[in-house]
């Protein structure tokens, strides 16, 4: 059931790293798969394990309903990822929980630039921390799993050519500005993951990058 | 809106560290409150000030409809914290979200001994990780916000002796195993919190847990 999980065998594991948690795993996917095919049947084969992945992370068949994926964006994402690109998250949740990547996955919260970047513009110190990374050279794939203002800041790094972007997984959380932040990138040309409404989280996030990472691994294998 | 930041603003904050992320809790709380102060009216204001919290980490307002919290899991949860005991996770993600915490924090998942009593045991290795802490003397809150099979090791350890607990927080989610194992925390005499149904994760447990702290900071301040 974990995200949490080192993994080999790709897809069908989500995680599951044992006996025990490899049969867990499947049995998961054979309910999720019964709640939600119909909803996902228009999607292609790579959107349809991702939805899955966020389903059976969160045990709710209403992020069927409600993930929006640009048709680029499995492409795009998972050309980053086979190169190896950056990830950036907003939050260290969403870092801890992606753990089998061969790349990069940063989180500058934490960073001291970020606090007092925070303080003196008196922004979030999960905008800040965006900042920070587009300033560090970021390149690649970012996922926003939990405050709406770390992806505005992406909107708006972008709008001024000062971030680069293979894709973005934009599933914050929230009734204040999470809804409008989602659909904010989703008038952009940005590649994207979305969730509507105010629903969304670490799990999403997570999930989405552990099924590209998957994704990525069965296309070698 | 982060459950991922340190705070010193009690129980109002919800995890925001600037002026701007104040506002937006505040504002949140206020929507959160309006959609489920129905809902809530029979609880204690410590009972009321968690399910506000859930409900604000995951914009999912039915988590007030399915959070069952024992009589005696806040004064007992609050004894512990005060006191510093340790808060055993099941998955590094839901460590990784506490961090205001004075007390320890500790998760096995990623312990070589959890790895071999999984592999020679066939269990998952979040129900090996448990054992592993069993054995390393733990006693305090347990915090299970992903693997049922964690739970159900917990439930065992307790049933013969092996483990300390104050508290369990048995929010594990998905549709194999974690309903079931909710209901068996539900029929001991261990002061719980659950989620009832499929429903859960480590938003829930995170969210739970800094509740916690924080009515603890407020109860000293």
């Amino acid at each position: 059931m974990s995200e949490n999980n080192d993994s080999g065998k790709a897809t069908i594991s989500m995680g599951a790293s044992t006996k025990q948690g490899y049969e867990i795993a499947e049995k998961s996917r054979e309910i999720v798969k019964s709640l939600i095919n119909a909803k996902t049947k228009d999607l292609t084969p790579e959107e349809q394990s991702i939805v899955e992945r966020i389903v059976h992370s969160t045990a709710d068949p209403d992020y069927a309903d409600i993930t929006r994926i640009s048709k680029n964006f499995v492409t795009e994402s998972l050309r980053a990822i086979d190169q190896e690109k950056d990830i950036l998250t907003d939050i260290n949740m969403v870092k801890t929980g992606i753990n089998s990547y061969s790349g990069r996955v940063d989180c500058y919260i934490r960073d001291e630039r970020a606090v007092k970047i925070a303080k003196k513009e008196g922004i979030t110190r999960a905008a800040a921390a965006i900042r920070v990374a587009a300033q560090e050279g970021f390149d690649g794939i970012v996922a926003v799993g939990n405050a709406p203002t770390a992806l505005l800041e992406v909107l708006e790094l972008h709008k001024t050519g000062e971030i680069k972007l293979n894709s973005v997984i934009g599933v914050p959380v929230g009734f204040v500005g999470a809804a409008e932040s989602k659909q904010a990138l989703k008038q952009t040309e940005i590649p994207y993951i979305i969730t509507e409404g105010p629903k969304g989280g670490t799990p999403i996030a997570v999930a989405t990058v552990n099924s590209l990472i998957n994704l990525n691994k069965g296309n070698k294998a």
